[in-house]
């Protein structure tokens, strides 16, 4: 089955103070983002510490998020590794398991050519679930053209789609949505650009912000034909969105919000991980207060 | 003498259309900022393409500013290069033309360390104009930890401030005021942060946004004690300020902004340049059309 | 018990053709280690594709290659993970299944700062078996400052060293060594400058080098004081190492060597990975003919 | 008129203690390259420190280079800049001024694709003097490649060569001339994969090494169909070669290597840049005593 257009929200990984797996708030997270009228949960992804876990600890945020969902929204699992093997294995893992797809990245230090276009269609081959190639220089260092990703196309399971985070993201929609008419391209980095994202083509985003209901209703709104609204919420929402999308401290911010909105009971970051310092929790704390989707 | 706290702009190298270099454009630029009311100008830094002109257009750039701007703002000169040798030189020669300050960034692959360190002060002992140290690491490459910066302080001449682009920058700040409460911190990255950045110490922004007027009003704003007035402009320009600061196309998309409002010619970017795609002209144009400062 | 001097063989992974693991040839491979002469193999290293590796496959190479040493020769576990858990999690379960040592890199994107240093004295205090601090800025992207190096050593448990990779390697194993007079240092980037960092003072090397025997002779020689000895033998072997150790091709270089004396059945590595040309294998094997230890 | 196929020596700019501007030496040094045989030097490369010299500075290093060679051998001036004009200015000067060619490198941060093609294409459509296209992804971290080199070819004036120091250069030299095989390839990379290269087509190296007589011997005996003579004088200088081409020291060392042979007076290089070690100039003098080039 093919991914829903909408949002697609990237879950971060529940901790206890201790570090370890919390289980409890995994569910208690899966509910939020149902409540919040997402299309789809992606678990294991970069915001979610996936490289900071066992494969143990992976297969059970996989199991707890599926069995929790229980068909209410889509479940992606991230699978990516270094290895076609390795990758391969863990994509099907997750669609014998019941995952609606898997998403897969580059491994570091690839690049753009036969090789990884290989990689990805042995991955492809193994699999009737859709793909979700992950478009993240930033994580990994991997620039994948427009052609390339177009090509990518014709080698994945029906359904699949590029979650584009090359920034500038709307320039790169437009031209990936011109190359590749029948490639869903979804966009990411926080929802930060997914106004414009939107109007370049982009059947909507995958990404890890604590605010899911504005996501979801500025999408909603650019699709009942109304930019209007969807114009005003984005940008009453861009400063916090913009704000919990701060590198280094963003995932702390985001489970900080999650925490305080009573997602998940703890807002630790598994180390090594610098502090959220008191200045950027004082001004959270502001945003939070003032941050309410306009009626 | 120190410099003023508040908004200094950095400006874009003005071009025509086969690229040779546009004085006249450079004048009313100028004029374009000064009447934004800005506390200071800053020439020839990382949006000022000052890598990609000769020593003689550098001379010409330096020399157009300081006449147009007639002592009505301050006049800083980005003199960064390589070596040491060369830095010194060209710092020396901007305080001769009657600069009012010089940026220095790191070379690119230095280490912050005593080699480094010895760069600043080395060039330092030439001046009696304060430096910029410039912080962006995402352009050479180099971390300069808060103690490192905060020892560096020692090394320059007085009134010497540090332009912190390591974000995030609010928490960075933070640190810096507290190990070095005598070093005037501006921000900078496009004011995206301003707002987050003034709270946690900054002296103001030196940045290239080309929405100056902005920016002059958050900071205005925010020292007269009014710190809604200053969230509440902020908050407005946000999508605009965020849009114009895009990666690769972000320095094209200000030109396009200070062509239609007048204060340059022409939006030519020096070569090679990935040019601005019909998709972000466009949202560019209704950005604008929207975006006024709030009365 | 502390790590011996001398040479430490990072050991590659072999697999099938069909890209599964191959037990079998790990036996024959520490087999060949141990008959070159060296004083220990270091398993799950870079070059051992551990990031290719699931936790099933790593426990599998983990336990093989301690039951096959069988207690010839010492034997380490490369245990870098992206968090202090997960590398924990390992380090704690090396010590138990018998490993000499755990090899331990900082995280991709780490900081020298209080953060990475909690990191190592967190894994430190979980173990009573030696660490060695992998120093490879090339894979990871993390500069360690001698000082820090220095530092650490009084937060891991006694006998811990320094596998020192940041070029140029003499240099910083000479300050290290003044900095830190009662912490060993080893050599590794295939052992290209073996004979300089002896000469500054480290205790020998941990490499990937699929030719032991000449790094044991250049040792024992530089031991027995015999300099010109260890040169003679360095310098003509000198060709072969720096071949092998070529980035991109090196790993597959490696396995080529290998499989031609007998030590594992294939040269297969875990896609993706670009093939070795025609090119490199026909250098590979006149170099292979004319490199003989000189008697 | 073509580049000679062969050795051409890139040239250390010198300088006296004081940092400035050593002329004197200048011609000392081009005596140097020319008596060892060499088919052309070239100035104002990366060993060259080009980008630590004034516009003033790097057109008297121009000057005196072309004038103390006298037309005894080729001079390839480098020309590099960040923009297509001011690589085009410099150019135009250097033909003007009689160089045989002009060594371009790609802008940090471009992309091989159309927009970098145009700027290789108009520097181009300027000269009758042929171009040298560095390819050295590990300065500026520009990746090109073997396609889009092939197709510059057809850009560039008759006579254009690639410098190849993407490694492993034997690997991909053989790929380029496969595809381009009217296009000439040299080597660099302190000829430390020399012999290699040649083996693979290449026409013979462009590098720093302050050895140059060995390299000229190595090629003269490849080019008499004489393999053994090449592999054993190759062999014989690798362990010196290897040791002057180290990163961070590496041009000190060479520096040091030129002064030692009277070929300048000072082996001071431009600050900010780590000072050789005692460790490391002890192991060089122990090198260079050894090191002769066997009869």
């Amino acid at each position: 089955m093919a991914l829903s257009a909408g949002v697609h929200s990237v879950l971060a990984t529940p901790f206890r103070a201790d570090e370890s797996l919390d289980e409890a708030s995994l569910h208690t997270l899966i509910d939020y983002y149902v409540a919040a009228g997402v299309a789809g949960v992606l678990v294991l992804g970069v915001l979610g510490e996936a490289d900071k876990l066992s494969d143990a600890e992976r297969e059970r945020v996989q199991a707890g998020a599926l069995a929790q969902a229980a068909g209410r929204v889509q479940v992606a699992v991230g699978v990516s590794a270094a290895s076609t093997a390795l990758t391969a294995e863990r994509a099907v893992a997750a669609e014998r398991a019941g995952a609606s797809a898997v998403m897969v990245a580059p491994p570091a230090g690839s690049v753009a050519g036969p090789v990884l276009r290989d990689h990805f269609r042995r991955i492809g081959e193994r699999l009737s679930i859709p793909v979700v190639v992950q478009d993240l220089p930033a994580v990994g260092g991997v620039l994948m053209p427009v052609q390339f990703l177009a090509d990518l196309a014709g080698e994945l399971p029906p359904g699949s789609v590029v979650k584009l985070e090359d920034p500038p993201t709307p320039r790169k929609t437009a031209a990936l949505r011109e190359a590749a008419p029948a490639l869903p391209v979804f966009g990411g980095l926080g929802g930060t650009a997914l106004l414009h994202e939107l109007a370049a083509g982009s059947a909507g985003t995958m990404t890890g912000s604590a605010l899911p209901h504005v996501l979801v209703e500025i999408v909603a709104a650019h699709r009942a034909g109304e930019p209007e609204r969807a114009k005003r919420v984005y940008e009453a929402a861009l400063p916090l969105l913009l704000f919990e999308a701060q590198p280094v401290i963003g995932l702390g911010l985001r489970k900080e919000i999650l925490r305080r909105r009573g997602a998940i009971a703890d807002a630790t970051v598994r180390q090594p991980s610098p502090p959220v310092d008191e200045q950027s929790l004082a001004a959270l704390g502001e945003l939070l207060e003032a941050a309410e989707v306009p009626a």
